[in-house]
């Protein structure tokens, strides 16, 4: 009977056990880790990076500062400090100045694993891909189905070139638009208020190709010009002020450029799709990846699209692959996800703008951009703009240098002057952290609130 | 008895059945992978692809090409096809013309877990580092680390700068040593014979503030001319021969670029650390990753650092941080494994370089460039030249196109006008696939033992 109870209880753990047993067999290799060989360590690293601490007001990364050992340090928003970035800094500057979009930083927060990306040290070290071109041909493919899924742009029959960011793209256009041998550059104008960019890097590039000529309207109103080898970029919707804008000139002596980064139903209802002959876009206003330096055009001509190339080889040698890895692999995501991405943009977006006018409207101080609604076929539905930047204007005589105004508040806006308009003008960002958002609303509350009365105009 | 006999067997599979979970248990926490959660499906993926077959001949990618469902195929070297790579074809033709660093690729596969990377979807998506700059100084931390292993470049003191490959670097150089206003454009020399890129790319962005002027020797060799705004690209080891170059001008009008990169073991003899005022590196010939476009300048002067600080922001808005993160983690493997890389690096174009000169030493018809032994101060002893290029030269005097010698024997070069000299000679890489070289030195050995006998010269 002893026995008996003993071998039982024998074979109850012996079941026990087996069961257990075959409960680590099914979660090793039906949990597919039985596979994982060599990328476990770097697995490991990077989640141990991810996992470090710091409330909600950072990030550590793989790469990031190493200030005592070999451990990264939390990287801290604007306005938070401390090792584990838990100490708001008081009275500290609301930063609403460049276009960092870490607004879209949450979203890939919550789609962790379709998002990871695991790379082998011996992963595409040649030049090209397959011997043929600088660029991957998968990428191409992705980014021509995120278009078709979004209805923003055309891309059958369309060529598609890649840069470092729509900054490199928008250069390797304008050279490629310009007149191969001429004793008269061609004219390269924006029209007002404009990408401040454009303009820099024209004037930092020109040579006998191209010249950068300021306003487009300026060159509109002057019967007199003749318009040759004119090359427009127009940039729709626009930075600074989210508007969907239309080229000024048109004609055989005429290109143009159209500077497609904000044209995503983030940031604008889109009405069609757009057909232009060079139509730029940028990962860092899809994704939000700034950093991967990752743009491109979609293109009509096949001899633009050749002299680009020639331009990409020039100056860089092509474009990162690993950048055009990392695109891929995000591009995959925002495909998989449906209309994910966009919502939660358009989501973001619309909340902060509509607490920005909410702020904005307690006095006739400051005013904002117009925003008319317009028929989105994205989401079927009439919609304003949620746009990636407030166009702020100061309405009071007295405070023309609206700059100064802000600073004064302790807010860094980007003075209007730089887009080629008075100073009465700023451009606060709303693509930033939440943080930054909060900090901005905070401060821009307290300097509307503290006026001495509301002043009619 | 029996009871007995039932309950100790009961017990020995109890015992085996617990020893087996220990096993697994040890096998999951003490092997890590209990903390792996976002990464794992990345990793499957990843080390899926990485494990496709393809015969010693290919590889295949994450991001290669899909041809029928969804998995990647294997991208074969030249010479092979197939599904997996293992179909030769005959009568291909040996390419010798690119310099394609995937002599190195064994290395990487060799070193796996170690240099195998894994990137979180939110990873460093700002523009910036910590908000200050395109550039990483975790990056530069390592680089400087590195030149201070090999003892090939004085970095303590100097400011480091990133750009897409050495291609924009120099480009970036150029710039930013060109004059600010001036009448008279900068003049951009080489000397022959020299790296094609450059002359190719000063024209190309050539304006008023320089100007390609050709062969540095033959300004030398003017006794009217005034060396003013001259700056001379001295490549070194020079692209194509190899060979340990100086600069021919010298004075308060002249700036020198020094190319630095092959100043590598890999290539050369390190007589002692480089301690030029801008010496431009690339991530392409130090670990094989030219696809990454990862280059960087070491240099003394502020100014002219800041100058190509504001070309960098101009052209692409800083350097990819996914090239950055990449180049962080390789070098990182570089400086853990000590000699380990050069050793591979030299041994491997040590026995290529060899190789060639036994075939081409079978006949007078085509010589090399000299090889003279010099101290090493990386090895501690007088070593030759491990040549990235063979700069092969036909000696008769009927072979004045050598380029089309080679090619009716089924070897593609590059000519050698492009570097500036006459068409008797062609650069031959040597950096290539081993594949790629074997073929090259198979189809070189049939010309040179189908010749009617040898003719001396």
């Amino acid at each position: 009977m002893m026995k008996s109870i003993v071998s039982s209880k024998y074979l109850a753990c012996l079941v026990g056990s087996i069961i257990l047993n075959l409960l680590f067999i099914i979660n090793i290799y039906v949990g597919g880790q039985w596979k994982l060989s060599w990328s476990s360590r770097a697995a490991i690293e990077a989640e141990t990076v991810a996992a470090i601490y710091c409330s909600g007001h950072g990030r550590a990364y793989l790469d990031g500062l190493v200030v005592v050992g070999n451990k990264p340090v939390c990287d801290c928003n604007t306005c938070f400090t401390g090792p584990d970035c838990s100490q708001f800094i008081p009275h500290c500057t609301a930063n609403a100045d460049g276009g960092d979009p870490l607004f879209l930083e949450p979203f890939w927060m919550q789609h962790l694993a379709s998002s990871a990306l695991v790379v082998a040290g011996w992963h595409q070290m040649s030049y090209t891909y397959s011997g043929k071109s600088f660029f991957s041909e998968e990428l191409a493919k992705v980014v021509r189905k995120v278009h078709a899924s979004v209805g923003n742009a055309v891309t059958q029959n369309r060529f598609i070139i890649f840069g470092a960011g729509s900054t490199q793209v928008l250069s390797a256009a304008v050279f490629a638009l310009s007149p191969e041998n001429t004793s008269s550059p061609a004219k390269v104008v924006t029209s007002v208020p404009y990408y401040p960019v454009d303009k820099q890097q024209t004037q930092y590039f020109s040579s006998q190709k191209f010249k950068y000529e300021g306003d487009a309207y300026r060159w509109k109103n002057r019967s007199d010009c003749s318009i040759t080898n004119m090359i427009e970029i127009v940039t729709s919707p626009n930075n600074p002020d989210g508007q969907l804008k239309k080229a000024i000139f048109h004609g055989p002596n005429v290109k143009t450029i159209y500077d497609h980064a904000y044209y995503w139903p983030h940031f604008t209802p889109i009405p069609a799709p757009s057909d232009e002959d060079v139509m730029v876009f940028t990962l860092s206003k899809l994704t939000g990846h700034a950093g991967t330096r990752l743009g491109w055009a979609v293109i009509k001509d096949e001899t633009v699209f050749n002299r680009m190339m020639i331009h990409m080889q020039m100056n860089s040698m092509g474009v990162s692959k690993d950048a055009q890895l990392r695109a891929f692999k995000l591009l995959n995501v925002v495909l998989e996800e449906g209309t994910g991405i966009f919502d939660f943009a358009y989501q973001t977006l619309k909340s902060r703008w509509e607490r920005l006018v909410q702020t904005v409207s307690l006095s006739n101080r400051f005013s904002l951009q117009e925003n008319n609604p317009q028929y989105c076929t994205f989401y079927n539905k009439v919609r304003q703009l949620s746009p990636a930047y407030a166009w702020l204007k100061c309405e009071r005589e007295e405070d023309k240098d609206c700059y100064a105004v802000l600073e004064a508040a302790n807010i860094i806006g980007r003075q209007g002057n730089l887009f080629g308009v008075e100073d009465g003008y700023v451009r606060l960002s709303l693509v930033r952290t939440q943080d930054d958002f909060d900090i901005l609303i905070e401060r821009l509350h307290k300097l509307i609130t503290e006026e001495d009365g509301d002043k009619p105009m």
